[in-house]
């Protein structure tokens, strides 16, 4: 299906996606590419990839299809140093959590011979080493693309094949589209458990009171464990969005104290709407 | 050990104790009453009561410890109402959330010839149905109970009696204390979870964000799936300890929001303390 694909940035998610194309015989190579040397001989060793370069430039050079799988700090640089490199008639993809920012860098340093297209799995872990890497991480999961006026049709369709190897569903969104509904149901949650965590570890009765705490906190700031940099990187690209929503959260909690402080009995109203609101959730969505 | 003992209110918590209690042989009679007679009934069947009762006044008369595991909502009546009835140097005992609320109740209804023992056993769940009752529930959990200068030791001891037998570890604090770290470990939690979901699921994208939410948010909203009812009573009764949390989270959540504003790098900061602090609690904790 595909002659050479590069994998740029091998964790759990580059390395998920070379397993799957590997292990469906989709590309007649995949090349790997990863700052830690280490990582990527791994991701040779593990079978993520066929061929590992330790150079960016080698792992991209001749590729129909290149996968950046890194933070999105690094995809600055990525995109500038490949422009020279990525063959006329490929195709660039990115897998980062927001799409804006990247889609812009992509605009910028590309030339008009190689396209893009924005792509976000949604298959997202606190982990993302490489040891967690497995051919079946998108089965089933969302894949959002996020085509602009300058996404040929070919290039998109490339995108899509991919994804249909990974097993994922194809969701099209505009970029801003996208990002803003990240904002809410993927980025805020992080921000609440790591703020969470700080809230109650660095409260004065924090050294007694983990003797009372129970899993109510623990699944509750178990997302605080996730990279700080890949959250800040996320974050500052989603700024606009995660903004509004914090805003309104901050505006509910407000709400909720402030009823609280008057011992009014409405408190319960917060609890009812969660109920109902989860339960509706429920059962929409799917099993598993 | 005991002679009679009478649990009120045949949910997940009086349900496991009950089967605790009989499992162990440590009572020569374990009677129960619940405010639904089909709950008492199935508390008898599943063999966590010996005797099922209809009436509060039957349930308690004779028993020489009482225990009250119904939602804080409802002791201050029970209390008034087993006031006349609780036989002289018996000892009652709470399982509720917050304790001073429920001790002044106690200190204000119970003849000075009944004794009673705040008691506030770590086995929460959303779920407080008597399905999910088991003997083993407070098997190596913490048990906090808060004695008063009016609590006797002969009482202090014959609940520590009972806590041995469902294999939980003691742990006394003063009512404020206790209250006041549970406002931060364990309250202010579910907060955090329901005000995110109606924040999220109130959001003008939900729609069609909804099909992009992951494991993430759903691990975060959990806990809003809890009662209402139970949730309200908790708040409002642990309000002053729990409003200073709140405005703390709310502070710290605005200062990050106005980094994000000013697409300032130092919001990693929030990040990489969550995630030291998080390393730490999970050095320290149990595994479980």
């Amino acid at each position: 299906m595909f002659n050479r694909v590069a994998i740029v940035g091998l964790g759990i998610v580059g390395g998920s996606i070379g397993l799957a194309l590997r292990n469906a015989k989709a590309a007649q190579q995949v090349t790997g590419y990863d700052l830690g040397k280490g990582v990527t001989d791994h991701a040779r060793k593990i079978g993520a990839i066929d061929q590992a370069y330790y150079t960016l430039v080698d792992a991209v050079r001749g590729a129909e299809l290149v996968i950046l799988a890194t933070p999105i700090g690094a995809m600055r640089s990525l995109l500038q140093n490949i422009a020279s490199v990525a063959s006329p008639g490929s195709v660039v993809t990115d897998v980062a959590s927001t799409k804006m920012q990247v889609i812009s860098w992509a605009e910028e340093y590309l030339p008009t011979s190689v396209s893009f297209v924005g792509g976000h799995p949604l298959a997202g872990r606190e982990v993302s080493d490489a040891d967690s890497a497995n051919a079946a991480l998108f089965q089933n999961r969302v894949y959002c693309l996020t085509p602009t006026r300058r996404t040929s049709s070919a290039a998109l369709y490339k995108v899509t094949q991919l994804i249909e190897v990974l097993g994922a569903r194809v969701r099209f969104l505009e970029p801003a589209e996208h990002d803003g509904q990240v904002a809410c149901v993927s980025h805020l949650p992080f921000v609440v458990s790591a703020v969470l965590m700080n809230t109650v570890a660095e409260s004065p009765a924090w050294g007694d009171a983990v003797l009372l705490s129970g899993r109510g906190l623990r699944d509750m700031t178990r997302l605080a464990s996730g990279s700080p940099e890949v959250y800040r990187d996320i974050c500052l690209t989603d700024s606009e969005a995660l903004s509004r929503c914090l805003s309104e959260y901050i505006r509910e909690l407000s709400t909720f104290r402030d009823q609280l402080d008057a011992h009014d009995n409405s408190v319960i109203q917060t609890f009812t709407r969660a109920q109902q609101l989860l339960e509706q959730w429920q059962a929409t969505r799917d099993i598993d």
